[in-house]
């Protein structure tokens, strides 16, 4: 092996990975869920049913469908985003795609060019910023409270751009159980999201892939279903509420943009199987599936924050998150969750640092991530224990085993 | 609806697609495959015993297997590359895509730059050009003939290139069952291929897509195998072996490339469930189903070229090809094969023009790729009668409707 192609790359190329060395121990990064809430018997069946009938479909690309996607799913989902989201679509609206990566990567394929610049919520979807820095986007940070995006900071920010004369490709949202801070917001606060996004002539962009995950199951309307003028562009995705390792997300929008993200996606279709077995499980059984995946995850939640509650005591703050799969924590001042990150990394934790989920690393630097769905409850346990005692070692923080002092107390 | 998108969206974006119509009636396009040849049955145990084996691991993002894809499908494919195309690779140096065209994304991604120039085979896959010409890059053709590329006509372009510093970023082939004209560069030409690589310092991106559909099964070793400086990157898919709507090819590469390949491929993985299936499915069944599915195909080819004959006559020229789903066709020099594609859908006909298929439009101008797996014999017949007679029509050729001329001769 002598050939050197690194002369060959193009300036800019990110960095080489690294080769994979196995799952932390404690994994508590990531959108993975819970392994038994999987409906393996559901999938198994679904998948048989499927297959004997229409499997010969999968010679041709797109199946019977065309381009846009499977259409008994679509049908599934015009259908499901009616009831759950107040969204007023036909089948003919929506794309599917492969994750709702491939929708963020679809949207941004449509409306960014290199020197733009976007309007994203303070606190955000890692995958979101990495995107956007790799196609060298400016991301204006919103702050939030505990109702999601604040509506005087957004009023603000869209002025000055105004008076910079610039006017942004998109306000990105995830309005319903808001990653990470868990939060949902209003119909109020979404009215008013609507007006500043019609004022400036700016679309709202709504990941909504959690929305199916709050604990109570009730949702303000979508931003899509509530918009007059049609200025939203909606995503979604199975991978929170059925299986993440499906790639199967979706794309609502007026066909003025769907078409183009249509000529975009340029790969023959996404994964026919996976569309096929999800239509064909979810038609009968997504509306007992779904609950009954809610009650484990909040379940887990709790154990969590008992843990946390246990082994850092006042030291872990945390608002109770509506629904979803992660909690946001905030430590004291003096923890750098980077640092905290790679010592936690060393001894079989893994967490999500809070800088790589913000546009203000100052803000987010002693928050962190814990996704509670994968790990059992006993690993939740463990993980947190053995986070306090990297966290106590090299921060001092918790200030001693709160476990022990109270059991003493 | 009022918000209007368009002034929003950047310069040089693809125009809408338009709205998908349903397939022609007869369908001589795209690599769509014999629906009566999916391995159904195969398919479903496969399903089911993974699924309930190994259900619950669709909890996690990339399974248990990491970011290069599902583990015991690489493990198959490297027994695999082994024993047909003598490479030697382990899972390691494997990466699963979500189909060849996500490999062509990635290999175009860590290699290519607005402005750079590659060297591809004059007539070649149309899906390689429009990505070339999307990201501005500059493809030069390479004239072929019975043995794929035209080795007098590399060394002199590539010599050129280089007489005004320009180092191409690498050579693209279709070695094994050339697409479109089904030819297979033999051991000898591979040998020079790779010299001139080495020489020139250029790549070889080795695109195998259709390789398992030789008709007598005998393949030359991949370039990849054959190469002493790991200069080759090897793409492969089962889109044309098992079923093209199952979205799963791979990637062999070195490290050195892998690695930045895995680092562009932020989509959270390719989809699990057609890994875990196909990985099932073909561990036992791959080599009993292809020679299956080889003859299938060979037999439709026949009918083809018989129904060629029978309705052009002399005027449709074409070489047998030595495997795969396509027949390049050669008509007479005054028909527009683009003229005739429009003509031919309004009759309900679906063809591939020439000119889409070709860096050199004037060459291909009367020629067209028909592919023959997905239509039945029936459809094959009835769809060139069909051909045949528009083309009659517009174009005078054929003079005559050749079997009747026949008939009565």
């Amino acid at each position: 092996m002598t050939f050197d192609f690194a002369p060959l790359f193009p300036a800019g190329l990110p960095g080489p990975s690294a080769k994979w060395a196995g799952a932390q121990k404690f994994n508590f990064t990531g959108g993975n869920n819970d392994p038994d809430q999987v409906p393996v018997e559901g999938l198994t069946a679904a998948s048989n049913a499927v297959l004997q009938r229409e499997g010969r479909t999968l010679a041709t690309y797109g199946l019977a469908s065309g381009p846009q996607g499977y259409r008994p799913l679509r049908e599934f989902l015009a259908a499901k985003l009616k009831s759950d989201a107040g969204i007023s679509c036909t089948f003919d609206d929506i794309l599917i795609v492969s994750g709702s990566l491939q929708a963020l990567d679809l949207v941004n394929g449509v409306l960014l060019a290199r020197g733009d610049t976007v309007i994203i919520e303070q606190e955000t979807y890692q995958g979101a910023l990495t995107r956007l820095a790799r196609l060298g986007v400016n991301a204006v940070g919103i702050p939030l409270d505990g109702e999601g995006m604040r509506m005087d900071a957004l009023a603000s920010a869209l002025a000055d751009l105004k008076r910079r004369n610039i006017r942004p490709k998109y306000i990105y949202t995830i309005p319903t159980v808001q990653n990470p801070t868990g939060t949902i917001m209003g119909e109020g606060r979404r009215r008013e999201l609507l007006k500043l996004s019609e004022e400036y002539g700016v679309p709202v962009f709504e990941d909504d892939c959690y929305a199916d995950l709050i604990w109570d199951g009730k949702r303000p309307p979508a931003l899509y279903a509530m918009s007059k003028t049609g200025g939203v562009i909606h995503i979604g995705s199975f991978s929170k509420s059925i299986a993440p390792a499906l790639r199967v997300g979706y794309i609502v929008a007026g066909w003025d943009v769907l078409s183009r993200m249509l000529a975009m996606k340029i790969d023959a279709g996404s994964g026919a199987l996976e569309q096929m077995v999800l239509a064909e499980y979810c038609a009968p059984h997504f509306t007992t599936h779904v609950p009954k995946l809610r009650r484990g995850l909040h379940g887990k939640l709790e154990t969590l924050m008992e843990a946390l509650n246990e082994q850092f005591g006042t030291a872990a703050e945390f608002d109770d998150p509506k629904g979803g799969i992660f909690l946001w924590v905030k430590l004291p001042d003096s923890v750098d969750t980077l640092k905290l990150y790679q010592s936690a990394i060393a001894a079989g934790v893994a967490i999500n640092p809070g800088p790589e989920w913000s546009t203000n690393p100052s803000h987010s630097r002693s928050r962190l991530r814990l996704c509670f769905a994968s790990p059992s409850k006993e690993e939740i346990r463990q993980g947190v224990a053995t986070l306090a005692e990297v966290c106590r070692k090299e921060f001092g923080v918790p200030a001693r085993i709160a476990n022990v002092e109270r059991a003493t107390s």
